[in-house]
């Protein structure tokens, strides 16, 4: 099954201790999109500035990615500039400037809104709500967000909460939602807020994912190199959303095989900068970083 | 196989933001003791003052250990109390006494010095290198360790790294040794100072086993209240170690499961003060929690 994505598409800068890289593409439904890509086809929506190179959009269509739901406005690609600290955990925004993605409202291609599973990217939860007021019926709709929207759009995203199947945050996000210190007690808070699943990412150290009466610890992997985490987050969310949409069933056990694939395409994310590693990504490349997921996480004999 | 348990012997008094307890039997011993006899005899060694209560020597003994080198001597037991704050991850140490704990400089009993397995628990490596000099052949040798010890102590720190199979110390301590913040590089690091494995506990996230060319990460139990979390490094050491002795084999297979026993023993502990919960602790009630912890963290179909 196909999986629409919404979210921003950005050209990046960022610089670690390490290095400096300008113009690179960016933004939640790039990374998502991609990595959705290596399981499902894509319908995108989103909008970017007439500057936008031309081998961006053809990188997108290497990808599985649908385009007739991309705005091409006039004016400038929305712009972030970062910058991480030696132990890159620490970002700090340099500049935005949201240039064309200020005007953005979009509207459906009539060919996207049957698209049964749905993955709102980090944006505004206003403009999520937006897109999910457009689509037919979904069957399983999944929602990232980040902390800004958790302080200046709260009452959105407890609407948007009671609409989705599915909410992806981090581990700081969910403490900050909730008001809660204990992990756990925050998870199954939140669940009590609308989506049937949460899933809570804790970058070093693996992930939740928390249903109705259970809970699945992953672990992250081992990473001893990491060059730019810059949308390790959305490439995690795109791959779960696209797993879930190949497979095309919501059970216990794909929605843990979702949570392990969403983190295998994230370490090979964040591997190099923008979407770097991914483009030489190979079939082989994840289903064996998938068994090493298997291999350390397995405790019982046989 | 029988274990040798070293490490403090104290009596206690804990606040948390809801209770408030004293004279509690505490001490890395006592609580790793009383962990791994619900695996395997214990042969302690420790020192206690004369007004150590009986019932804490009986409770000892229910819980299959050997006081043959528990040394009993004039003056007061060693005192510690502490503090936690809400969120329990941040505790204060209000007072220490060492009292009797200063002259302790245990000769083994003839009987110990062939067990075969030894856990030296938190107390200064040149005591935990006292005892261990005193052992014949041991076969495996698991020692832990606290942030105090990397500060003042660094130097029989790192000798005793050189005479042990296996290292246990939280994630904090992790990075602080190797002045290393990724903590797959400082585990990894901690492999060539000497010791085989290496154990990392990570607390609410659970905990990572390093050997030789693998990583195993087993997933935290996920706890809503924790009552008091004072000894819960103890058990899951105490625990990881009694589990080895009373399998009597040292693999991959072995290895990981002691890491999974550790932490099902530890997360009972934090129910309720001091030992109070592993008093009425039942195999039962191990093979369920343990079934839980396979069941959080499988993702393979079948």
């Amino acid at each position: 099954m196909s999986l629409l994505i919404t979210g921003s598409i950005a050209l990046d800068s960022v610089k670690t201790p390490l290095e400096e890289h300008h113009d690179l593409l960016g933004g939640s439904a790039s990374y998502a999109g991609v990595a959705a890509g290596f399981f499902t086809d894509v319908n995108l929506v989103g909008i970017v500035g007439s500057d936008f190179p031309q081998p961006y959009l053809e990188l997108y269509q290497k990808h599985r990615m649908n385009l007739d739901g991309l705005e091409i406005a006039d004016g400038k690609t929305f712009r972030w500039s970062g910058e991480y600290e030696w132990d890159m955990n620490n970002r700090r925004t340099l500049s935005v400037a949201l240039n064309v993605f200020e005007k953005f409202q979009p509207t459906l291609p009539a060919s996207y809104r049957h698209t049964p599973y749905v993955f709102l990217a980090n944006i505004a939860p206003q403009l999520q709500l937006h897109v999910l007021a457009q689509m037919e019926r979904p069957r399983f709709v999944v929602a990232d967000t980040m902390d800004l929207w958790l302080e200046i759009a709260r009452e959105p995203l407890m609407e948007l909460l009671k609409k989705i199947d599915c909410f992806i945050l981090n581990e700081s996000e969910a403490r900050e939602l909730m008001k809660e210190t204990n992990l756990i007690k925050a998870g199954r808070g939140i669940l009590k807020l609308g989506p049937k699943y949460v899933v809570i990412k804790k970058g070093e150290h693996g992930c939740l994912l928390f249903g109705e009466g259970h809970v699945f610890s992953a672990p992250a992997y081992p990473l001893e190199d990491l060059h730019d985490p810059t949308g390790a987050g959305d490439c995690f969310a795109g791959a779960f959303a696209g797993y879930l949409a190949s497979v095309d069933r919501v059970d216990a056990v794909s929605l843990r095989n979702a949570v392990i694939y969403g983190s295998v395409i994230a370490s090979f994310n964040v591997e190099s900068f923008s979407l770097g590693r991914l483009q030489t990504l190979t079939p082989r490349d994840i289903s064996q970083r998938y068994e090493i997921f298997r291999a350390m996480s397995q405790f019982v004999a046989g």
